[in-house]
């Protein structure tokens, strides 16, 4: 749900429980929520990836414990997408499962991680390779929060929204532009250069409004929710490797996506006969904002084998990808071999 | 499912999947089990509730992501209830969950445990307190496995047996009892001294069923399905003061509802006008069969506290009971008083 006014938001749907606890991410200001809620007890957490483990959803569940919340209470989650994963996860598995509110603060979180009801921590090296389908019961979307969000986590957040603009099946998005085109082409006119949030909000909206389309279609990820993968088997192992290795700087989650969205475009031209001109768009933001991906070709063996252990592979050992046939046309369950990954990362390594 | 022959059932199961591996309580002979699956990935886990724990949940995540079972994967777990209590809460959380077959090897797994869809562990000294609602997709209910089981671990699983016969709504069973008199009758009548197993297979079958019927008109536990509480707020704090007190030896987790349900009785005569005959044949079966609870009035403090902290509690601190008005008759949400609660226990003391 979309709000104007994120402290009366809150309020009313806390005001639903007996009980309501908060869990916010430590980089934000305490008076940007509600007062009311903030009187109760609050867990503080640090944000980032490497908090996504098994340790902080212990922490989380002795908070609950300690505050003594029955099955009849509330959590709230405010934060980014690593902490609406971590608590959502939390909250699933608490006493089998109490409410929960998501109330995403960055762009990514927005887009993302707060619709569609994954939950989950990283587990052995593995990205989301622990978790549970539990969607919180209300999802406060506030775009006030991005006021003070920095580009770069404005920009991580973009990436996910070009993917749902390459794989939104909908052909036209009315509602999202004046002059009703996709919303592919909407976004390529958006200004990334001063960002603006009153322009952005109504682009938010769609891709929301496309995710939850998809989910509602296939909540548990049988088939046609694999189109949100596009962009995500090499972007994951692109991630995980620059999360295991000191030598690499760690980059936003949208990041990854937009060099694994490249690659997988890649591959969909070569396999699928997609136009060539996403990849062209693609590849200018990526040079122009973005700035190229830290690892190299010496790199590819160790990123074959992280996309095979891949939870998105149907079989063990196989890479299972999502690719396109044109904007708007993708396609689930594409294998491919070896040999085509190490040529779609060989031509991302070479721009 | 009751089956006659475990093979057979084993290895058609598992046949509709591509990779299926096995999580097996390590007292059991591998030769009892499925030939065609023993041959594939088993991880043998020692039972018992001390293993009931976060960290034997990640031995078994370990050993899915070791033997890289996809989504499309299946756990069999074979065990008593505590094995199939984690083994299906690993299952509801690796890659946000896989399907999984209970196959219970005790008879208190076979009449509770594997009925319902709860899987969970303890968490900080407390019972249960982290799980999901995740129901296999399918339980194997084999009476062979009864043979070698030992008589305390029988009688534990009649605990619960009883427990089903004091909630069971309805006044008839013709199926268990030849003179369709109710399952209590029926239950009364059984031999504890010699066992027999033939006799006992169509009571477990009407437990089964009982369970079955309340779960599924309340499968999350909002209202009905707290009936099948009945002599377990007494009963797990019993049963965790004993676990977390080394001057005291573990009992069976059915022991501990026998010794709940003589307190619970005893609330429901004093309160509800409950008949005293349930009360008075439970306490000579636990004369008799189950022995006196090892605990004392100087405990009384430490389990009324133990008490206010039970997940079942509706609102923190306060203590919540299912009741009887009569054989068949339960009443949930009944909130005792601390002095209440006291009674019930010195009169458990006092037997």
């Amino acid at each position: 749900m979309f709000c104007e006014d994120i402290h009366s938001a809150l309020d009313s749907l806390v005001s639903r429980y007996d009980e309501a606890v908060v869990v916010m991410d430590e980089s934000l200001q305490p008076s940007t929520v509600s007062r009311q809620l903030l009187e109760g007890p609050c867990l503080w957490l640090k944000g980032g990836e490497a908090q996504k483990k098994i340790e902080t959803v212990e922490r989380v569940w002795d908070f609950l414990l300690e505050k003594g919340v029955t099955r009849r209470g509330l959590l709230v989650a405010i934060g980014g997408g690593v902490l609406t994963d971590i608590a959502g996860f939390a909250a699933s598995t608490y006493k089998r499962g109490i409410d929960w509110v998501a109330v995403p603060t960055t762009l990514l979180a927005m887009v993302d991680a707060s619709t569609g009801g994954k939950t989950g921590i990283n587990y052995r090296g593995l990205k989301n390779s622990i978790g549970a389908f539990y969607p919180p019961v209300e999802t406060l979307i506030w775009p006030g929060w991005l006021e003070t969000l920095p580009a770069r986590e404005m920009l991580s957040g973009f990436g996910e929204m070009l993917k749902m603009g390459l794989v939104d099946v909908r052909r036209k998005d009315v509602r999202c532009t004046k002059d009703s085109d996709r919303l592919w082409e909407a976004l390529m006119r958006y200004d990334l250069d001063t960002m603006p949030i009153e322009s952005l909000t109504p682009l938010i909206k769609a891709c929301v409004e496309a995710k939850e389309r998809i989910v509602a279609a296939d909540p548990k990820e049988e088939g046609l929710r694999k189109v949100l993968n596009f962009g995500h088997t090499f972007g994951h192992a692109i991630e995980q490797l620059i999360i295991h290795n000191s030598q690499f700087t760690i980059i936003p989650h949208g990041y990854a996506v937009v060099y694994g969205m490249i690659a997988e475009l890649y591959l969909s031209v070569v396999r699928l006969g997609c136009p060539k001109e996403p990849l062209q768009q693609l590849t200018r933001l990526m040079t122009e904002y973005y700035g190229r991906p830290q690892c190299k070709c010496s790199d590819r063996s160790r990123l074959i084998e992280l996309m095979r252990c891949d939870k998105k592979n149907e079989r063990a050992g196989e890479i299972n990808c999502t690719l396109l046939r044109d904007i708007g046309e993708p396609v689930i369950n594409e294998v491919i071999t070896e040999p085509e990954a190490g040529e779609a990362l060989d031509y991302l390594f070479s721009l």
